[in-house]
């Protein structure tokens, strides 16, 4: 299975082009949208993201995952082994949380190779399509990664290295207004706050617990901590977007 | 065939996270996305949307329904069968125009299932990819509803009961600005007039009889009376968004 | 393999009705959305576009081409085949391009049947799910254009004979904001700039050579000249939509 972690949008031609490179090299792999609006112009909201959403799906999944503002700058390409599954892109960070969470869980030790190959013909600006598409589907069709391995101490230093554990800003904003962090739920206390938008939330189970139009977090389906309006637009209602820092208060 | 049809939005998470449970599951089943843009907070929408696009689909084929404003609180989660279909998604009302023109058409009666089946790991807040997307991938196999069929009288009081069999409002604008309400062309009568936006409407066939700019409702392809402008944006010019009320003058 | 083609939106319920039209016909086919945003109203931008997305596409790939505000007008139902591809579409100028450049490159005559074939319903606002997507399945499946081939004189009069070979106008904003033009960067000379918005534009050969906030254009990785701002957003800062003009200040 491919999954697509793009900030391509969702109606473009980007995301076909790539479909298209996918079919034509491994014709019976699934290939599944996982995201196509990410966050552009940063590696972090994906970063994030990311590695909230990996741990759910198959073994020997291979995301490719292009979130790529410095396309044609030096960041290496890059193949990534971690926790049982695959991840081709750049090396700008947005694999740096899966990475790091990976070796924190202590079950395989992650790898990165810097990808060498290259293909006949390489646009400027459009690796998804033409570099990082080739290598995720032979990697689908159990071929090894194209490049050489990096050391460890290489692999420690690449970008996004530096970033924390839990990112407190806002990652993402979807369709109902919802707006996640990048704070994991489970290292939050119990009966943390968050402050965000001038105002100071509390921790609930579900939507139906609130009454309509309260704001309020909750532990979203993949563990992050998400701020919500139930039946509002938390985003427009507390004036929150992607990079909005949040701030969390421990009770005591 | 699995038809996707959902407020999820078609660039973000959800989407993909359902798609990649019905593919572990029923990998041979093609998915398809009908709609992930219905408008959310609100089943009735949906449920409208739903009876006109469902009918011209092939026997057997599985609805995967998920508007669920209220995912969490105590509306049963179903399988629905009407119209040699399978729908499955929350007991809000969204299947309830389904079964009542299923039932009106006599052919088959309608019956619905609540699933009483769980999940190893059931998410406060998404459903769509816990519980409705293994029972739609089984159904899909051919395994029989897991759950209590619903006696008659309970069927006949599920929510949605008391709504009414054309919806005089907006239910969805479309990319041209197209406005479809809850009305089916045929419960109307010849002549009749539409009132929305402070403008009076009258029928017309297609967009090309009409001089560009002009405001009209006709019978769009699915059946629903659709407010348009010939080359304009309707929902902008006349100021209608799903919920909008419509009024319908028939002549004499 | 079937690329969808159209200005009907990523989330709507058309793409999913015509997909299930192709499911039913070819399931076998792979159908991947190569654009769903393209500019409505007007065939022009899409027919720009189309020209310079196809050649990159395998041998005996199926266009199905949806951009048609004339629906239920005159305009004929067309399949072409131009440079080993197949179109099927509205002959209200969509196709205009590829022809042309197909004939230009000398390798095959490229050739136009009007589609004399009609289904048992034909609704009169959706051809691309009644009448185009059938078509397009078939073609896929091997079988014969089902219509009459047009003369030489009559391909040469079709709608959009008379466009530019390039278009000096922005034809599609992507979700960066990025603008892309209807001129190929191959058809302007080493050191043109181009002037949009009230800004004369450099060329550069990709995002990182340039400071953040800069404007400037450069060759795509699709052939044409797109107006672009490093890390920012070129169509907001620049007031630039389909349609707006461009002008091409050669050197000298």
């Amino acid at each position: 299975m491919i999954l697509l972690f793009t900030d391509f949008g969702p109606g473009g031609p980007y995301l076909g082009q790539m479909k298209a490179v996918l079919a034509e090299i491994a014709p019976a792999v699934p290939v599944i949208d996982l995201m196509s609006d990410i966050p552009p112009f940063d590696a972090r909201p994906g970063a994030y993201l990311l590695a909230a959403y990996a741990p759910a799906f198959p073994a020997e999944s291979v995301f490719l995952a292009v979130v790529d503002p410095g396309v044609g700058s030096a960041r290496p390409p890059l193949v990534v082994r971690a926790g049982s599954h695959w991840y081709v892109g750049p090396g700008n960070g947005l694999f740096a949380l899966v990475l790091r969470r990976a070796a924190a869980a202590g079950l395989e030790i992650p790898r990165a190779w810097e990808i060498d190959w290259r293909p006949e013909r390489l646009s400027a600006t459009f690796h998804g399509r033409d570099l990082f598409a080739p290598v995720a589907a032979r990697l689908a069709l159990g071929e090894a990664p194209p490049g050489t391995e990096l050391a460890a101490e290489r692999l420690a230093r690449l970008p996004g290295a530096d970033w924390p554990d839990d990112l407190a800003r806002i990652i993402y904003v979807d369709r109902y207004g919802n707006a996640m962090t990048g704070l994991r739920a489970e290292a939050l206390a119990p009966g943390a706050t968050l402050r965000a938008g001038g105002r100071t939330l509390n921790r609930a189970r579900r939507f139906s617990e609130l009454p309509p139009g309260e704001a309020f977090w909750y532990e979203n389906a993949n563990g992050l901590a998400e701020i919500a309006v139930n039946r509002g637009h938390a985003a427009h209602d507390l004036g929150l977007a992607p990079g909005t820092e949040v701030t969390v208060a421990n009770p005591g």
